[in-house]
């Protein structure tokens, strides 16, 4: 296989196979993600949530108890989800270009298999308020913090020097900002675009001003 | 001055001074900014908007019509300005790196100084429809052609071989997603964010796997 990128199998320690309870749960998540998506979450009442999970408006008050605890429990589920997947990928991989690549490629293919998920989070940022929130804040610094310290390692190795808040922010809106174009047919799939977007990031930031080198990128791929 | 990207003052051939109604349609149209960018585009009425503009419910829908007229207004004014802006601080610069540089420069310090604009353009894509929205997509379309033309010279101009539409649609998720992390104390100002975001993705495309020269970043700057 060409692809520079090796999917690893889940761990032999991945959680056991869902209950029928998680399953119809994630079903339901699902369901609001997609009338999240389309009326945002202001405009979007239980009843049209009810409507379209199949779930009475009384069992959806009674399992979930309010629509903010609904968007929490969509925003939780990808958050984890996906830092997860991203901590598992990242195991016995040691080089430090290839680990960035992993992180972009877990990101959108994540995104790619739940298109409404990444509008939601985007779109409904600042919905959550409190307790709720703060949860989804330090799931959300932890990813964060992930790909920070997968720059900063890249930094050490390669001998670069650049503004790494700067440079983590940017890859985020390059992965983050494909809900608004992504077409499967004319932009090929995630390991294509992972591949295009990991090269634009990894030789830009091998150049930055502050490396003193900027004409000898230091890119051992 | 020591900054890359000069700004040019308006051309002389610039609208004259805006009238006292086009000044009062503007406050106005700030204010229904904010109430979107706080309530969404969904979750806002026109009382709110006619509460935080000043103006009375009555007089809202006799100059305006209905709220999706006001948010039309918004997105037509701020596409319309920053496609003006930038069509001007073009002129006269011939340099492919340079036009791009300005490019970033031109969307990040119009969308630091209308920071609620950028939210309500990324959120509210999809709210307008039929008549309105072919003439918002057809702005859009523009700004988006202009910004493949520059990656087309600059792939001329330096015999670079990328993807343009990864390229470009890379590069607005960078200077797009700005609104949900800018923070002026830690990130510096446009110029600053401009520079770095510039060199990550001038230095990336240089260097993209198409090229055929990976190692050897074609940039004269």
């Amino acid at each position: 296989m060409a692809s520079p990128v090796r999917v690893r199998p889940p761990r032999k320690s991945a959680p056991a196979e869902p209950s029928r309870f998680d399953r119809r749960l994630n079903e339901i998540l699902g369901h609001a993600t997609e009338v999240f998506c389309e009326k945002g979450y202001e405009g979007a009442s239980m009843r049209d949530l009810s409507r379209a999970s199949g779930m009475s408006l009384a069992g959806l008050y009674h399992y979930f108890g309010s629509k903010e605890r609904l968007l929490y429990l969509i925003q939780k589920h990808t958050f984890s989800t996906i830092v997860e997947k991203l901590k598992s990928r990242l195991e016995g991989v040691s080089d430090p270009e290839q680990r960035i690549r992993i992180f972009i490629l877990n990101h959108l293919e994540y995104f790619m298999a739940n298109q409404g998920g990444l509008k939601v989070l985007s779109h409904e940022d600042e919905a959550l308020k409190n307790g709720f929130n703060s949860e989804i804040a330090s799931i959300k610094r932890e990813y964060y913090r992930i790909c920070l310290a997968l720059l900063e390692d890249l930094k050490r190795a390669n001998h670069l020097d650049f503004n790494s808040r700067t440079a983590v922010l940017s890859l985020f809106g390059m992965v983050n900002w494909v809900y608004t174009w992504y077409n499967h047919r004319v932009d090929g799939d995630a390991e294509e675009l992972a591949q295009n977007m990991g090269d634009i990031f990894l030789h830009g930031v091998a150049n930055m001003e502050g490396n003193g080198r900027r004409k000898k990128p230091q890119l051992s791929s």
